[in-house]
Formats: C-alpha cells, structure tokens, sequence
C-alpha cells in the first residue's frame, strides 16, 4: 500500500498553461487537491505558455475553468484566494533558451525561500512536437536532475508508432532516469478502473473463475458521443487506433487479463500488465482484416443534433481514411486466457457515451431448467456510471419456475454521498508522492505499441481495403458484429442499471 | 419444469376447519390461487369440524382470515361471493364413522354432479393425535383411494421421534400410495427458499465455488420474535431441535448443500436432499454436548413488550428442561463439504425475526492489500426479507488505495412490482397439480430424525445438563458463541440489506 511521504515543499511548473487541458482538468484537480489538504503546505503552481498574458487575467480564466469543470463546483472565494496566491504565469517560448534559464532562476528561488529542495513537477500539457524541446530544457539547465525528487509528466501520444514510441523512449531515458518520468493514460487514474485490481485480487470468488474455463469472452468498449470537434487536425493523422486501442483499451485489457503481483508494488504491477501486451496474439497480413473492423462516420443525428460526415469535418481530409470506429479481437495466448476473445471495441459519434468492461461467462452446465437460462455476466462500468453489476438468474416470483435474468448491482453514487476523485486528482497526487503504479512505463507503452503496429502496417499498406462507414448516431457499421458473432450481437454494452430498469 | 395439467374438477377437504391454519393460511391461499385463476373450473371446498356452525357465520370468518391475513389485502366483494359459493362447512367428529360415511356421499356426489371422477385433496389441518384416525376414516371409506388423483397433505410434525415417524410412515403406506402423501413443510414453498435451487443451479458462477475449496462455513438461522404464546402446551413436549431443526433447518440445509440433479424431477430431487441428511455426521454422548448448544429464554423484554420466561407461560412446566434455543454444528461429511460446519440457529423471544442463509467464503489467498480484507459473503434472506446479497471488497473511492466491504444487492421488493405468492398458495397448486418435489418424502421425514435423535436421546438422559438461559430480547446464551468462534461471532445474520446501512 501506498504510505504517505513526509510532504516536500512542492513546485509545480505547466507546460501549455493556456491549454484546455490546464484550465479543465489540472488546475480543478489541483485545487481540489489543495482543499482536501492533499498538496504540501508549501507549494507553487509555475503556468508557463508563449502567450502575452495579464495574471490576473489569467487566473481568472482557471478560475472560471473549476467553476465550470471542478466536480466539487463553484470555488469558494477564500481559499481560492489563498489557492491562487501561489499560482505564477510565466510568458515563455518553449523553443527559447531563455525560457529555461529563466524557470532555472525561478526554480532555484523557490528552493531557497524553503531552505530545502523541493520536489519538482513538470507537466507537459503540450502538442506532442514541445516534448523532446522542452525535456532538452530541462535537462540542458539541469532543472530536473534530481532522480528522487524531480518528476516530468508526459501526455499521450506516446510516439505515432513503435519506432517513435522507442525513439522518444530513448530520447528521455539519456536525459532522466526512468523513475522521473511519469507517463500518464488518465483513464488508469479513474476510481471505477482503480477498482479493478481490488476487486480481482481483494476477493477470493472472482480469482478462481477468472479463466478461460469459466468466462466465455470479454469486452471493453468505449463509445463516445463526441466527434473529433476542434481535434481534427491531430485527430486525422492518429484514428481511434492509435488514439483509443493501443493507450486506454489496452491498458484496461492489462487490467482484467494480468495476474496477480506478489505484492502491491508499482514495479511488479507493472511487470505483471506488461506480461499480457506481451501474450497478445499479434495479427499479420489477412489476419487483420479477419479480426480487426475499422470504420468512420457519416452525416447523422446523435442526440438530435445534427453531425457532420468525418471527412467534413475542418481540418479533415475529404478523402480521410482514418478510422474513427475500431472493433478488434484480440488474444491473450497464455494459459489462463487460451481461446477466450478480448473485443475492444471504440467509437465516435456513437449514440451515447459509455465505457464498459464486460466479463461474460460460460453457459452452465447443468441442464434442469428450461433452456432459456442466460449465462452470467459481470458488468463493470467506468462512465458515466460509476458501478460494478452482476448478472444472474433467479427464479421469477409466483407460483411456476420460471427463470430470469435479474442484476445485483453496486453503485458508488448510491453506496457513497461524496463524489469521486477525478482520475487527475489521483495521478497528480500519486506523482507528488512518487507512486508510478498508475502510470506507463517504458515498455508498457512499447509493447502496446507492438500489439497494434501490425495493424497500422496493414492499413497503410490498404488505406481504403474494408475501411467501412457507419452514420453518425448509430453503434457502427454492420459488420463488426461478424467479428463479434456468435459471441454477442451488442457492440456496446451499457452499464447494467441502464439496461436493465428495475 | 412442471407442466400444466388440464385440470379437473377439484374437491378440497379440509380438516379443521375452524383452526388457526385454516383462517390465517389455507382459505387465504385457497382464494388468491381463485383470484389468480389458479383453480380449477370446477371446485368445492369442504370444511370439516366437530362444532356446530351456521354456515354463513363461518363464511364470515373465513373472510375475515382472508381481510386479515391475505397478502392481497381485502377480498373483493362479487370475487368473494364467487369463491364462497363453493365453501361448505361440515360438522363432523373425526372420530364418528358417520362423518366419513358423510363425507363420502358428499365427495361421490361432486363428481357425480361433474360427470368425472375429480382430483381429491383431503387436508389434515388438525392436531397431530388425528392423522391416523383420519387417515383410517378415509381409507376404510375408500374416499382417497386413486392413487392418480387422490391426495392427502399432512402437516408437521411428523412424529415425535424416529420410532413415532416410522410408525406414521408405515401406517399411511399401508392405506395410501407413498405419491398420494404431501407432508408439507411451509419453508419449502417459501419464494426465497424456492430460489436457492435456481440460484445454484442456473447460474455458472456458483457451483464451482459451493464446496470446502472455497466456503469457509455456512450458517442457516431462523430468529422468532415471539415466545411460545398460546402454543405451550404443544411446545413443552416439542422444543426447538423438534418444531425447527428437524425440518425446516435441515430441509435448508439440504436445498443448500445437495448435488445438482440430473434433472428437474421430484424424485431426483428429493433423492438429492435425503443424501445430504445421509452424510450429517452423528452425533453421540459428550459430541452432542459439544456441538449442541440448547438454552431457555427467561424474562425479559422484546421489542419494549415485557416478556415472561419460558417456564412461566402457561401450560409450560414451571420446571421444564425444554430448550426454545439451538445453536448446533453439523457436518455433512462427504468430499464437498469436508471441514465445512453448518451452523444451524434456531430461537423464540430473539429481538427480531429474520431467517437467513449465509455462505462465508474463505479468505482470498492473495496478500496484496491491507491486512484488513474481509472475506466475501453471500447472505440469502428469506424473511422478513427477501433479497440476495452479496458483500465484496471494494475501493473506497478517494486518493488512496483503501478497502471496505460493499454489498451488491438484489430484493424481490425492489425488482417487482407484484407480491410474492405464500408459501401456501404455491404448495396448495403443487398438490393439485400432483407435484411433490417441495414436499417431504417418508424417507427424508426419517433420515432428518436420525440426524436428530441422539441429541434428543442425550438430552433425555441428562435433562438439565448444559440447558444454558438467555434472558428474552437478547440474542441467545453466551455459550453459543463458544460454538461458533472461531468462525463468526454473530449468531444470526441479519439481511445485509440491514446490516449494512447505504
């Protein structure tokens, strides 16, 4: 378990303050963190961005930006007062040396004030193409150089592809020790995926079915509402491969597939996610196209608002073959999984927002009842809901036996009155207090990326081979479910409470 | 599963008519089976008592029972009519030969009336002194003589002790064929206990987990609220091991612990159960005080009501050794539940009634988390509640990685609208479709006394020894826990929709 360190005096320093990322969900989780006593009683928040900009200004912007996003809402005017007396915008250009030397001073002032040295975070809430720049920064000025106590916290993308995953790996890995540097996939950070592992490994009953003798397939999804919106730049180049499967799906997959640690250690934890990426069956040539589906929307209705095609999209080429729709099925051949199918299924502009993890078991043997019995499923739910449901049959109340499906559920709206840490809450704490176990190391991020480069190669080799369309609005095009029969014919599963009113 | 049979014209005879059990349980049944179409077309019930009864004020009582008792509130009154119209109260001594040579020109003219021989269902609703000498009044009168469509339904107990079971046996398999004699056990019928086969069976999940491996003990505790009241005479030369273990704790015991049959048939079932009470271990001298726990309540108070002590209600014996407690450890020694303890909890003027069944699992073998993980528990409420539950290890959402027991829950309640039928209505349609699976076999009736009766032969011999008090109101004798630690130190669960509070 994770103690609490004696807390440093801690600085902070945001890379892309002016970013959405900052003002939606570091700044909130930051402030949330600081009134729920979390942050060091000394600490400063360094806001760094190449803009021109008026401080007051500035903070007024994040504040409007927790008022808008933070789950606790409004700020209450004192302590974000007190809060934001420690929050500095620095005018920088991160391809400038004198924005380094200039953060080296600041940095060395903060020490100096606190006669100790600090712990240091550095936030790289930028566009991919800053990290190498500004890891250069920092290492070139020896601002981050002390391997317990400095920390950078990179975003995803990692790298387009294997050879620029390993390049940047490699690229960091001369400059900081790979302890310093935290790779963050926010979805690990969520309290429903959290859970997870406890609920695996904390409970005897789970344990002994979680094979391929009981369980019949799995299936993450997660489907969004959403289009790319102003994302279509970046969006067109990457596809919901790259975006999605290969970081989020992947790393959900690690979490249901992975044996048990010996111990809850961040480094066997991770060994033992690493340990599934590396079971992944890896899919060449035909193999691909057999058990990989990828799609993009059309103009359709979702919600009734009107969506444009994908390829009308700004920044979106009209003759776009980036997937925006992925259903793969995967394996894990390892001999707790042999034969048991992994459908990792993503989408945009699908009917609803939903990310579910599915645990289907077998039929039951037992053949007494009449034949219309369902086989069990465990249905863990990550968003919106928040709940684990567990599906089961039970006698239908009255005076035959008749049999129905009926769930249990446990829904942590219901169980607990206050809300849930967002997944940056957590990670920023976790990076404060040096606890990478949520975050990716090196070779996670590569094999993810070995799981899924064969099928990029494929693709580009075929650019529009089986690239089918679904209209916005729907669950995606016909014919991923092909890949999912016999198993199931709900491309998306939706939290049990959804489905099943009471 | 059970088929519908095409009914015939039923004719429903009740003995004792003017009993509680007519009022408060069979006539209720008896109409809302009516009210949902249950019955036959064609049906008449007679109700046969040795007082003199003007008709239509017996009607009035029984609509009264219906008002009081009836789990669909009052009776509708044109409904009422109807039913009532095929009541008919006849005066009768079970002990006069003319009241069979009357209720057999009664019986033959119904079906002369109907032009076919009818299903017969003689209900011996009466003190346990008359079963034989109603029994014989039917057989000599050949009123119940075709083992196709005659029936007779004999209430607990059975006997008095193996010797007096087998004599009853044997009586009543010299006059009727053993598939024309339903010995009801209420329990049996109950939707929640119905369930567990369901629960078990039906679903994957289970069965892999239902045995020593996993289940680390299971405990079936029955609390009653109230004392003896008016039954004391009756009660004194029962107790608790007579009037509850011997059958419908050991009949739990055996839905709980049986083997899946091979299929849906009575008597694969019944065979099932009566190869749980096959493997009980026996008991014998100091082992029965060992594992055998019996005690006394004594004054006290029950939910704010004062309550007398056992030895002082009236037609008790002011020095009766009888025990209104039993807590006993049984084990059912065969591959499966080697090791495993059954707790079975049975006692009067408790602070609350609840019967529940609680399925403690082992602890997981996994250390990865604090040393506080509880063990999974799956608790199966069969009153005043009915619900599944089942407690689990969880996250508690926030920063760190804490864990606490949740439940997951499903209630009958919660999940339909409609009531669920009464024990007796279901038991009352079993018989008149000619389905025993929920009733007692002769030889399971035996095999339960055998589990009892070196206790009871111990407990003649040493009338006084260990017969522990506990004041009413309270949970039992401390004692009690001497069996149970180290195990558990809750003598009776309660639902966990109680016990743990949203």
């Amino acid at each position: 378990m994770k103690e609490k360190k004696t807390p440093l005096p801690a600085l902070i320093t945001i890379f892309g303050a002016k970013g959405d990322l900052t003002r939606r969900k570091l700044v909130p989780a930051l402030y949330n963190l600081y009134t729920a006593n979390h942050l060091p009683q000394t600490f400063a928040i360094f806001c760094i961005d190449y803009l021109a900009n008026n401080e007051k200004d500035f903070k007024g912007e994040l504040l409007a930006g927790i008022n808008e996003f933070s789950r606790n809402g409004k700020a209450q005017q004192k302590q974000w007062e007190d809060f934001s007396a420690n929050i500095f915008y620095i005018q920088g250009d991160f391809q400038k040396p004198e924005t380094f030397a200039d953060l080296k001073g600041r940095t060395e002032n903060f020490d100096k004030q606190n006669k100790q040295r600090g712990a240091r975070l550095f936030y790289f809430a930028t566009a991919p193409r800053f990290i190498e720049i500004i890891a250069e920064g920092l290492y070139k000025n020896k601002i981050c150089n002390s391997p317990a106590q400095h920390r950078i916290v990179v975003e995803k993308p990692f790298g387009t592809d294997l050879a620029s995953a390993k390049k940047l790996n490699f690229f960091l890995g001369k400059r900081f020790e790979e302890k310093q540097v935290y790779r963050i996939d926010h979805y690990l950070g969520k309290e429903a995926v959290q859970n997870i592992m406890a609920f695996r490994f904390a409970n005897y009953v789970f344990e002994p079915l979680w094979n391929n003798k009981f369980i019949d397939y799995i299936q993450i999804s997660v489907a969004e509402e959403v289009g790319v919106e102003k994302r279509g730049g970046y969006y067109d180049s990457s596809g919901a491969l790259r975006d999605m499967i290969q970081n989020h799906l992947l790393q959900l997959m690690c979490i249901v597939a992975m044996d048990c640690p010996a111990s809850y250690k961040a480094e066997l934890i991770r060994d033992a996610k690493v340990n599934v990426l590396k079971h992944v069956r890896r899919y060449s040539g035909r193999d691909v196209f057999k058990n990989v589906v990828r799609a993009q929307y059309t103009a359709g209705t979702v919600d009734d608002r009107p969506m444009k095609g994908y390829r009308q999209e700004e920044q979106v080429s009209p003759k776009s073959a980036t997937e925006t729709f992925v259903a793969a099925k995967f394996f894990v051949d390892n001999k707790r999984w042999k034969g048991v199918p992994f459908f990792l299924m993503t989408g945009k502009s699908l009917p609803r927002q939903a990310s579910v993890i599915t645990i289907q078991f077998k039929d039951s043997p037992n053949r007494i009842f009449k034949d219309d019995v369902e086989s069990n499923r465990l249905v863990i739910s990550i968003q919106p809901e928040l709940e684990i449901g567990f599906l089961f049959e039970s006698k239908v109340p009255g005076l035959e036996m008749n049999l129905k499906s009926v769930a249990m559920d446990f829904s942590y709206q219901q169980a607990y009155s206050q809300s849930v840490p967002e997944a940056y809450e957590a990670l920023l704490l976790d990076v404060l207090e040096g606890d990478p176990t949520l975050f990716m190391r090196a070779d996670q991020v590569d094999n993810a990326w070995k799981v899924v480069m064969p099928i990029l190669d494929a693709w580009k080799k075929n650019p529009l081979k089986q690239l089918y369309f679904y209209k916005a609005g729907t669950w995606g095009p016909g014919e991923a479910m092909r890949l999912i029969k016999p198993y199931t014919d709900v491309l998306f599963q939706l939290p049990l409470s959804e489905s099943h009113g009471s």
